[in-house]
């Protein structure tokens, strides 16, 4: 059958994508991709490789939290052990899902421990730190971007060529807070220019803001923000495969 | 809640992805990155990020066509003017749909006519080309490849910095002629690397295998096995926005 109807002409209303806030450089754009580049042969976009490889859109309005675990699930190539569809054992929202959590947090999303408590629930070592004011946790949290996103071994050390690098880092923030419409948010954090202190963002919320680059300083206080399940301030996330479940992880 | 359930240990029948072919190269891998550098500082890599930032895991075993097409509609930026969840306009394949196909899909698949029918239901022109062992069909197939890749305007002209190319390449092909298990298949093309004659397929059957490069003229010869429906050789679908849609499309 080949189907000859004739493309939708009326509009339904709602939105299709959001402009981005100026500050914020969109992946595709003429300046993204000399980013992108520049970014690229510094050695900063070593992490988007895999992670590219699986981005997602988040596949209800509040997971943007499990969206992005199960990104970074396919890109550290986790096997569920469990069937997702067919003869084929793949993460998706709800293969991540553990004690049934996926209706509560289709009501209320998820916050920054309860997302770690799922990665753990799928094996993965999961370190949360909340953002603060302090020069020092700003430091502590760009070596950590620049070391993730280098693809470096939790030592340091450059990770082989061939090496699928085993850590991978999710930001928790305000949306508000960057100039974007909504409130709390999560994204994988997918490149970093160093040159420019910019990160990469890979929003899995595609149909409203494409992935873009956010300034370092920028994102950091945007984690600050209290989220209002908890309480506390905001923060990031180090997501890394368990020696264990993986031979020899970088 | 936090949940404090222990990650699965028993491992169900079924597949954890596939390995490629020894002749096809990971996007990720060593030299997969190699590849991607030097096809970016060519020139060859200008399609590739509006398409990848709409990559995508074909959400049933069949839809392998469906699921290309959404990438690519929602990489050219087209308004499906329909609610998909919430307030927001996108497409997914429910929302691609047209004349209530997903069904006969499912049982089926799609065939390349029958895709690009779906193609321009959705407001796309959509031109087929069947493969055949000429060589001036491979010839016409690599400076198409080429033009695209480059972000060309359809009169070869360039693309300007900040413009969105208009158009796309879907490849319809025999997986066993490539070494690959299974049968038909559709993927975007996300690259070319003119140097060493090699496209990036971006393979929306992602719990399968990654993206991978490819010699052209090995898929040209995989464009050539005949689609079990139609009987006619597979081949490629040239997807473009019409000009009456965007303004002024590249």
């Amino acid at each position: 059958m080949i189907c000859k109807a004739k493309p939708h002409t009326q509009t339904e209303s709602g939105f299709y994508k959001r402009a981005l806030p100026a500050q914020q450089i969109s992946f595709s754009s003429d300046s993204g991709r000399t980013l992108f580049q520049e970014a690229l042969l510094a050695g900063g976009m070593r992490n988007f490789f895999p992670l590219i490889e699986q981005f997602h859109t988040q596949a209800e309005p509040s997971y943007c939290g499990i969206s992005s675990l199960v990104m970074v699930l396919n890109a550290l190539q986790v096997d569920p052990k469990r069937l997702w569809k067919g003869v084929w054992r793949w993460y998706s929202e709800e293969i991540a899902d553990c004690c049934q959590q996926l209706q509560a947090i289709e009501k209320d999303g998820i916050s920054l421990h309860g997302l770690a408590g799922m990665a753990r629930c799928n094996g993965l070592a999961a370190e949360c730190v909340h953002a603060d004011a302090s020069g020092a946790g700003l430091q502590q949290f760009r070596q950590l971007v620049q070391q993730v996103c280098h693809g470096a071994r939790p030592d340091g050390s450059p990770c082989g060529a061939d090496e699928l690098p085993g850590r991978a880092l999710l930001a928790a923030y305000s949306r508000a807070a960057l100039g974007q419409t909504g409130d709390g948010h999560f994204s994988p954090i997918g490149g970093y220019h160093a040159g420019r202190d910019l990160v990469l963002l890979l929003d899995v919320a595609r149909f409203k803001y494409p992935p873009h680059w956010v300034a370092l300083s920028d994102l950091w206080q945007a984690m600050q923000y209290a989220d209002s399940q908890s309480g506390m301030a905001r923060g990031y996330m180090l997501l890394a495969v368990e020696p264990s479940d993986s031979g020899d992880p970088c």
